[in-house]
């Protein structure tokens, strides 16, 4: 009896009330100390923050298992109180959700990648400079006009997501989904061929080699944008709400897609996305009557840890700092500061280290000895170590929310 | 493969020796700072526990999982090393137990609580005022003699356990024991209907319904005690006796009811209860020779704790400080200190807060850096945090019980 049992005892405790708990979500905030001996993290003027870290608990969290590097969709689920070990999410779903694509049970869905290739074929650059999201507009209605999968019984969907990344659907009967990523995640090397691990997964296969095939000559005049990489072939799996697993009415705040659509694949609500940072608090003001769990995402670290950029950063983690008092003038009674991952600077990729996490619940938490919210002062932090999956349960705990168990 | 494999090793390396475990037991221990900072563990003066840890090793515990709060049985079960996700024990089987009852494995045990019920029906006190335990023995007697189960072929049983606590079994064919608590946990409600989960349960609540009724009128002239509150409906269940899965001799030492019956559940041998604390070395010293695991369980933390009386929990826990030279003059090999649960005087219930614990092991102990005992000091302790059911484990190891595995 492992996480199954734990996971359904969470459940069958769980009970709603009126407490409100909010989970503040820094994507990739995790780091290392870089050259000045100090993460971004403890490296931040953060005054909010650390008072929470002072009336609260912290503790070091495994995203997924010790030593996993989760991409997005695994470290959210583990943030949502799901082993992502047991739901297998590809990054296509995901993007589906985000933008609102209508996905059936059988289509198969990747996200793809515009790319810059070089003559000889190799990729020079993954993200094809991040075009602007117009350029991507344009190229992938060009795209859907003129590429043909073949087959007279498989249907074609191609959307545009945000700058370089677009979502994939492929429509029709006999098509599976475990077809490996094209996309190298290096530069300097060919795509890969797309292969299909079984019979379906071959047609789906031979469809999206077609259909690159198509592209690279369609796109043949673009500078940047002249190629395209697939990851991320998957279903719509099926995965219990929250509302269904902890009687919880949760609503997510986010301003990119891959976000608002993991928050939907748990059953969140989304709420219209905030036009910048500072528009937080005021969204969480907006559907703060009818919910009692909000899901804050806050995207910037993780893009300025993939950039390598510790300045930008600190600076991201002072900005939402500085957004406290507005929260904490909502009346949550439990505030969670936590991430999917860490994304530390000196990799500029994401990484397995356990990310930082405080848990403020003034009516019952066990305050610890940790003043300051950094890495390694939640190491010494009084949650101690645990993978994320428990974290939303704790969260629930200190809430009123999870009954006692047994006499 | 997680703890089954892990249950089964134990059970397979476990040997009988001379050695001696102390298992020194507060029930609902753990707590969080209060107003003046410090909990009652950390504001008490305990030097004799103090020396224990500095010559020991710590940690935190979790008596089922994260986030969990045990009733305790779980607890209980926790401490004993057993999963209480595992084995599930309804409260009424345990007051049986702890009563002596000769509970037959097709009886249906409940435990029921005398309550002060309003004119309108509604619940006042869910333990009449904790009414005296003479007064519950004349009136379980009453009922004993005026309830009539109205089914010919079903017998009833009336026991008073203490205070406003009382035990009911119902022995018969085909009752169901899968039914719902009567007790709504709060006042200002009414009690909740029996209801029986399938056709046996369905049977024995309708039993449970008419005793209701009948006890509301016999009831009907006292002042506190005018109604009955039914919870915790269960069978016997079939767990391995401690002494088969570790080759234990174990003993119990407690003054409460529904811990002997715990033990006893676990194949413990029970003594006599102590009449009050400073009983307990005398009591140990009558079964040392015989014995190799001591169970000793202290009620009034857990007491205080749900009372929130903070300084009669720090009291406690300062007297049984003072137990601690005699405890030591037995001779024992290994001395735990633990907790079934936390039970914060803030908060006046059991909580899911780990449980602070501390080994003593001279011969064989990892000394760590902790010198006090605490909750937030142990959070820094060699042991880590575990869930509770490895603590024993650790205990039989540090007293050479358990084998080298493998070759």
């Amino acid at each position: 009896m492992g996480w199954e049992a734990e996971e359904a005892t969470y459940q069958t405790l769980s009970h709603q009330t009126g407490s409100r708990i909010v989970f503040l979500v820094f994507d990739g905030l995790g780091d290392v100390p870089g050259a000045e001996g100090l993460t971004p993290l403890e490296a931040a003027a953060k005054p909010n923050l650390d008072q929470l870290v002072a009336e609260g608990a912290c503790g070091l969290f495994y995203p997924v298992a010790p030593a996993i590097t989760p991409g997005s969709g695994p470290g959210h689920l583990g943030l949502f109180g799901y082993d992502p070990l047991r739901h297998l999410v590809g990054r296509g779903v995901l993007s589906a959700l985000g933008i609102d694509f209508p996905l059936r049970e059988s289509d198969v869905a990747a996200r793809f990648n515009y790319c810059t290739l070089g003559g000889d074929g190799r990729v020079i650059d993954r993200r094809a400079g991040r075009i602007p999201t117009r350029l991507n507009e344009q190229l992938t209605e060009l795209l859907a006009r003129e590429l043909d999968p073949g087959e007279p019984d498989v249907e074609l969907f191609l959307r545009p997501v945000s700058e370089h990344r677009g979502l994939l659907v492929l429509r029709g009967n006999g098509l599976g989904a475990r077809v490996e990523d094209t996309d190298p995640q290096e530069t300097g090397v060919l795509p890969l061929d797309p292969r299909g691990e079984d019979a379906p997964s071959q047609r789906t296969a031979s469809v999206v080699g077609r259909l690159v095939e198509q592209a690279r000559k369609v796109l043949s005049n673009q500078e940047k944008a002249n190629g395209l990489l697939f990851r991320g072939f998957d279903r719509r799996p099926d995965i219990m709400s929250l509302s269904d697993r902890f009687a919880l009415r949760p609503v997510c705040i986010a301003q990119y897609p891959m976000y608002r659509g993991l928050a939907r694949l748990v059953g969140m609500e989304v709420a219209p996305a905030p036009s910048d940072l500072e528009s937080f608090p005021a969204a969480l003001g907006e559907v703060w009557e009818n919910h009692d769990f909000f899901f804050c995402h806050v995207k910037y670290t993780d893009k300025a840890g993939e950039d390598g950029d510790f300045s930008r950063k600190r600076q991201v983690i002072e900005e939402v700092d500085r957004l406290i008092p507005a929260l904490l003038n909502l009346g949550p009674e439990v505030i969670v500061v936590s991430a999917d991952h860490s994304t530390p600077v000196p990799m500029a990729a994401h990484s397995w280290h356990p990310v930082p996490t405080l848990l403020w619940a003034p009516q019952t938490v066990r305050r610890d000895a940790v003043s300051e919210f950094g890495e390694r002062s939640c190491a010494g932090g009084g949650l101690g170590r645990l993978n994320l999956r428990y974290l939303l349960p704790l969260a629930l705990a200190h809430a009123g929310k999870l009954k006692k168990f047994g006499a």
